[in-house]
């Protein structure tokens, strides 16, 4: 796929009725993107896909580099062959002054896609990695009950993520969504918080082509009812 | 682009706040689809795109073959290359019996898309036709309380459309929205009711993938609220 544009695997709203039984090999998600995010089968853990490696960040606190692209499949995935077109150092106090920092950024791309890549230091972050399913099809609000949060102080490392136009809430996560992996890729998960130590280095691009693949033969999601929650995906994904 | 894939240009809730001063070529368009349906600047008229051959049905009742693809824009289309994968012989008693038939030829594919296509002699055809904006940036609902209707009877002709699920509702238009044209090109526009002249031609084919090209340079769509108007789109474009 050319660069800056988004590709995503089935549909946030899926994840929320828990269609995670099955879904499309890392590989074929690898020939869409190089940086991304997602979960695995039966949500276990938080996926990163960072300069075209794939880590599965666990609800124990290991992280699992994935090397077996073929077997290993995501049901919910966004990715991006990503070339940043802004790059600045900066100091982030949090998502809220993130996201002020976006608009200020790319103040007329309230209704395009951005993606967020954050490399530096980190005083504060606050992660959490689902644990997976009790059993097929539980949902996402459910299976994020159980969540592990992990805090991490002054951590180097880097974020990814993408921030959604609100029109597409339920297809995807509308407003800022980001995964954090350390530098050392050993600790890691979707980030809830953080606040960079001094100052790290933003690279964002503008995107305004999106692309989406839905799952075929997969009876958990012909079945699914999708109808957007949005109360639940902010739960979850805010 | 490959067959039987959704490729979409704006989102039908930008047309509903009237961002349609600007537009993508309609040579871009056919780089993505033959067949296909949508409208030209300002709203003027219907589109429908049908064995790689534009249309512009206009309120006036007359039919515009568009031949200078590079010039002509469209602020919102919606196309294939599309391939039917079911084709059957059937009296169609209308727009309800339309969507029974197309859940049981399909039974699985509610949460995808189809395409679809019938040619043959209709007893009965109602059409509306847009007249265009009066003002830029002037709502379709507006521009629609404006619209024309023809009835034709005992027509010759050919009808596509999609029908999209439901989460994609505000992005396109979930359901079935179908554009006609007669056999002759000289009458047609957006479907409001019909029922065939026994047996025509249903030709159907299922869709998982989904493109969306989003406007560029573009004041009225970057500044465009673009909140989901599901009442309105009913009233518009049911």
């Amino acid at each position: 796929m050319a660069e800056n544009q988004v590709f995503q695997y089935s549909l946030i709203s899926a994840l929320m009725d828990g269609v995670a039984s099955h879904g499309t090999p890392i590989s074929r998600v690898l020939e869409h993107g190089d940086h991304g995010l997602g979960t695995f089968r039966n949500m276990v853990g938080e996926m990163i896909l960072l300069d075209g490696q794939v880590y599965q960040m666990k609800a124990d606190g290991s992280v699992v580099h994935i090397t077996d692209t073929e077997t290993t499949v995501t049901p919910f995935a966004t990715v991006t062959r990503f070339r940043p077109t802004v790059t600045k150092k900066i100091s982030i106090s949090g998502k809220a002054h993130l996201q002020e920092t976006l608009i200020s950024l790319f103040p007329a791309a309230k209704n395009h896609f951005l993606s967020i890549r954050m490399d530096g230091k980190f005083k504060t972050i606050e992660c959490r990695t689902a644990g997976g399913q009790c059993f097929p099809r539980e949902g996402m609000v459910d299976v994020c009950s159980r969540q592990s949060t992990y805090n991490f102080s002054s951590e180097k490392g880097s974020l990814f993520g993408f921030r959604c136009p609100e029109y597409v809430m339920g297809i995807n996560v509308a407003g800022d969504h980001l995964h954090f992996i350390s530098e050392d890729r050993q600790r890691g998960g979707h980030i809830l918080g953080f606040e960079t130590e001094g100052e790290i280095e933003l690279s964002v691009s503008q995107m305004s082509n999106f692309h989406m693949e839905l799952p075929t033969d997969d009876e958990e999601f012909n079945e699914a009812a999708l109808v957007k929650d949005e109360k639940g995906i902010k739960h979850v994904e805010g």
